[in-house]
């Protein structure tokens, strides 16, 4: 049994869609156990036409505030009976074994900080994600924790990047790239120009800058960036395929011969729907707390949200936060640099 | 008779795509006349094939030396008789009405900030692009110009791009936005929550701050960001569509029908290529310095060089330098920002 504590109040269409979803990850996982935090009286009710088997893996556990998208972290660190703040505190105690939310992430962020700790040498904890490529798939980190970074963050990244693609993603020997406005060593902004500096002494696979439009090429395994750039990069990514569609709806009405061609490729168009969705991906996993956090879409709908706490089961599973730490103690990085990291 | 000056020796195609490009252009305007900007000797040899009537509109400008893509500004500022520094001249002798280049973009930028001089009340010039929206197109800017920038430059971006989208795109009174990672005023990272405050204390029609995945949906008509973040959504944005039809190739081959779909529709994925493609938006018009500068990706083709040298003339015949000149004298901006204007 693995048990998984949600925020039944994050997200944009919580609390239905994460209903839902715990709906589906009991289907899918007969070994899964939910703490399902929130308003309990409101709670009860949802999980009332549950079958029998689910509703003996779920345990109601009442919250009554909720934290808002619109919340600063700091408001968020005042709602102690928050559903976010008591689900984080489940795994804390030691009673879930990671938890999940659709909710604000930067209060995520600064509540598990807070609650759980940081591991070991990790001064900066980052939210990653995984995105397609034409080779596979890579992680980019920090997708939104962290707006505002220093170098030593950015290498942070990199090692955790590295850790969570090596022996999550099961990648030998990860390629790890610096985002930046051009693949020569001497393009970037203050940031990126002294990350580069810094992770050319590391021991990681280090294979320079990255272009935007290198990332989804599958150049690298690992690409590093500020939480602001991974953001805007991540939502921007997201946004395209519809756009896409839209345009090409407009085409397509010009003629009988492109509508009989777009009906008939169809079912193409909807795999590539789900390869390029987010909610496939399942949640964005927090490195660097001491604790399985997964942060889905404030988007995500059941399937989104089903997905994500799977990825929190193995996450757990995996015990990623006990290989981060190992890596954090210098099998990456240079003796030298051990100051930088930590600080 | 309108003339560019063109570097021929910009860009990773140079100079073959850009003499293609000066042919196609010469062609399309019968009033343009070509600074041609290079090797003298070489290129003799690649217009030699050229009609007499395009010949007798070009004349050759001898410049030896070439600025690289890896080339820092400050060494292209050294390089007295390259083709970028000596096109740029032409147009401050008043010999040419524009300069066109499509090299390296921050080395452009230096060059005409150093040769021709800000525009009254700039401090920071900028490189604006349009780009297509559900509802038509909006500009974004800076894209690559200045990596690092404080408040008072995405003020001047805003001011800039307002006058552009207003005078030559035609858009009355245009929405200014502030790209973020969120769209609540307390979302960003330092420099867009500050630039929010300023920008809100304008006179500029000035709608908050917008997130990734609103940019391509037409919500703003000037989207404002530093030049980092603008490079990397412009490559990001310009890598997906490829993306899209290698998955959506992968997917095709499974099916003989989904085969003959793609076959009739395919027609409508061309239009929706040169609908995202940068090369027929005719590079990015450098913002803010006394003269018409306009920077080309890169990659240019032959027809996205053609587009960029129309660009150049038309950003010369509207005389958009002189409606920023008077919108920076304090139209757009409340009189106790001018300061913060003009630092």
């Amino acid at each position: 049994m693995i048990s998984v504590a949600v925020d039944a109040y994050g997200g944009d269409h919580a609390p239905q869609e994460v209903i839902k979803g715990i709906e589906f990850a009991l289907r899918e996982n007969s070994d899964l156990f939910v703490y399902l935090v929130g308003k309990e009286g409101e709670l009860k009710g949802f999980i009332k036409g549950f079958e029998d088997s689910f509703r003996k893996r779920i345990n109601i556990v009442d919250a009554p505030q909720v934290v808002r998208m619109s919340d600063k972290p700091s408001q968020a660190l005042r709602l102690k009976n928050s559903s976010m703040a008591v689900g984080i505190n489940l795994v804390k105690e030691g009673k879930a074994d990671a938890f999940m939310t659709a909710g604000n992430s930067g209060a995520a962020m600064a509540l598990a900080m807070f609650t759980l700790g940081r591991i070991k040498g990790v001064s900066r904890p980052a939210i990653a994600t995984l995105l397609p490529t034409l080779e596979g798939q890579m992680l980019m980190l920090d997708v939104g924790a962290n707006v505002d970074c220093k170098p030593q963050h950015l290498l942070e990244f990199s090692i955790m990047g590295y850790v969570y693609a090596k022996h999550v993603a099961g990648i030998d020997n990860p390629r790890v790239a610096v985002l930046s406005n051009g693949s020569e060593p001497g393009k970037g902004n203050q940031l990126t120009l002294s990350s580069y500096d810094l992770l050319s002494k590391s021991r990681l696979n280090f294979i320079g800058n990255i272009e935007g439009d290198e990332i989804y090429k599958g150049r690298a395994d690992v690409v590093v960036c500020d939480g602001f750039v991974g953001n805007v990069v991540l939502k921007v990514s997201e946004s395209i395929p519809d756009l896409i569609i839209e345009f090409l709806k407009e085409e397509i009405k010009r003629s009988f011969w492109y509508k009989i061609g777009f009906l008939l490729a169809k079912p193409a168009f909807r795999v590539l729907k789900s390869k390029t969705d987010y909610s496939s991906f399942g949640g964005a996993p927090l490195l660097g707390v001491r604790g399985s956090c997964i942060i889905s879409h404030g988007r995500s709908n059941g399937v989104a949200i089903k997905n994500a706490i799977l990825k929190a089961v193995k996450f757990s599973k995996e015990k990623v936060n006990d290989k981060i730490e190992s890596a954090m103690e210098g099998c990456f990085v240079l003796k030298e640099l051990k100051g930088a990291v930590r600080t």
